[in-house]
């Protein structure tokens, strides 16, 4: 049976996140439903991961299975012509059919964009958490360090999120002041706990703001205490960029 | 009685433009009202033009007098908390009594946002308009050339606009091509006429279909013939960037 893998960009403002829902919308569910529009059949589309409600992706990655003809530039053509405008397929190909968007993913990368300033922005705050007080970028950047490597992340983690361990290693991370005073954190790990990348960064926000200092991070992590870290950040500033496989 | 200039962002998404309407939400409807809640008193907000149904704005001024011991720091501060959050003030200050936000104005500098490639964008998507097939971008460049300088601009205007005179100066006009496909028209003018700037890109992007000449184009413009001209591109391309005094 033909496998196709997708890559989908969305503005998750208007939905429940990626997962299939019964009542409400989801990304999973809209892709599903425009497929059982154009093959006939009830298609499971499998992700690289569930994004939450209100989270955003440039490059989320699914796959899905469908005994049909219909070739995967008709599925591309076909699926952006009957989605919702804030759901766009950027490709389509057809993969080897033991390709499995989650169980094969090497590893993910993260956005989260902070607007750092006194006043908000009226244009493109759907995208970004603004932080009227001024940021220590350098007592965040120092935090930030300590989450390098393998750790285990049950500080950062949300309850209610099904998993086997809480370890997960970070690859990269780091800050990218852009113009405007937009601050973004770019995260790549293996995975991710469920809410961790907001977690990481409502404590790092904490570090930035003196509440906490850089050390202090250090032992919230080592702790394993979610009661420790700070709140979950704002899901409209985080922004799924990357799958590699 | 003290006069104060706003300058004022906003994402025309939501709005009916800029002019208080009986019925629709609009900016300047939204603004009086919260005026209204803060002095007591009915304001009148003096734009430096109107924006039509769905443009947004960056930088668009305004005046109001009030006889008021209200700071312009206060008023800042209390519009920004009482506004939704898709109007934000980002400045308030006194001025002149004589000041006035639309008779003063000396220039005006729109942008005009086009996304040309194949696939539609799912963020940002609600800040240009999406044209799929190839801009000939050199061909749009040379039909440019023909609008710099005073000229009848009857060609590019909406119907039921009031004006005196429909001739106007173009100061400055260029394309900007930003990483990621975005086309950039950047547009400035001592006064534009209703739909002008959108008039103007509906014709242009002909143009850079090649459904019409560079030299088509400028035989457009001396016809003053609104018949002749392309569609009005859509209203959520454009931004109102800076109202120079």
């Amino acid at each position: 049976m033909p496998n196709f893998k997708i890559t989908i960009e969305y503005d998750g403002s208007a939905y429940h996140g990626w997962q299939r829902q019964a009542e409400d919308r989801t990304i999973q569910g809209e892709i599903e439903n425009v497929l059982m529009t154009m093959t006939g059949d009830s298609v499971t589309v499998t992700g690289s991961g569930r994004t939450d409600a209100g989270v955003h992706a440039l490059n989320q990655t699914a796959n899905f299975r469908c005994d049909t003809s219909l070739t995967s530039n008709a599925f591309l053509k076909g699926l952006n012509s009957l989605l919702p405008e804030d759901i766009v397929i950027t490709s389509c190909k057809t993969v080897p059919e033991k390709f499995h968007a989650r169980y094969d993913v090497k590893s993910k990368v993260y956005h989260y964009r902070m607007l750092n300033r006194l006043l908000p922005a009226a244009i493109s705050r759907q995208y970004a958490w603004h932080i009227r007080k001024k940021l220590d970028l350098g007592a965040m950047k120092e935090a930030l360090c300590s989450i390098i490597g393998s750790h285990d992340f049950k500080a950062f983690e949300g309850s209610g999120s099904p998993r086997a361990s809480s370890i997960r290693c970070i690859i990269n991370a780091d800050f990218v002041k852009t113009e405007d005073d937009y601050l973004v954190l770019r995260i790549e790990g293996d995975g991710f706990l469920k809410f961790m990348v907001r977690n990481i960064v409502g404590t790092l926000v904490d570090v930035g703001l003196g509440k906490i200092t850089p050390d202090d991070f250090k032992q919230i992590l080592v702790s394993k205490n979610r009661n420790l870290a700070g709140i979950t950040a704002p899901a409209h500033g985080l922004f799924l960029m990357e799958v590699k496989y």
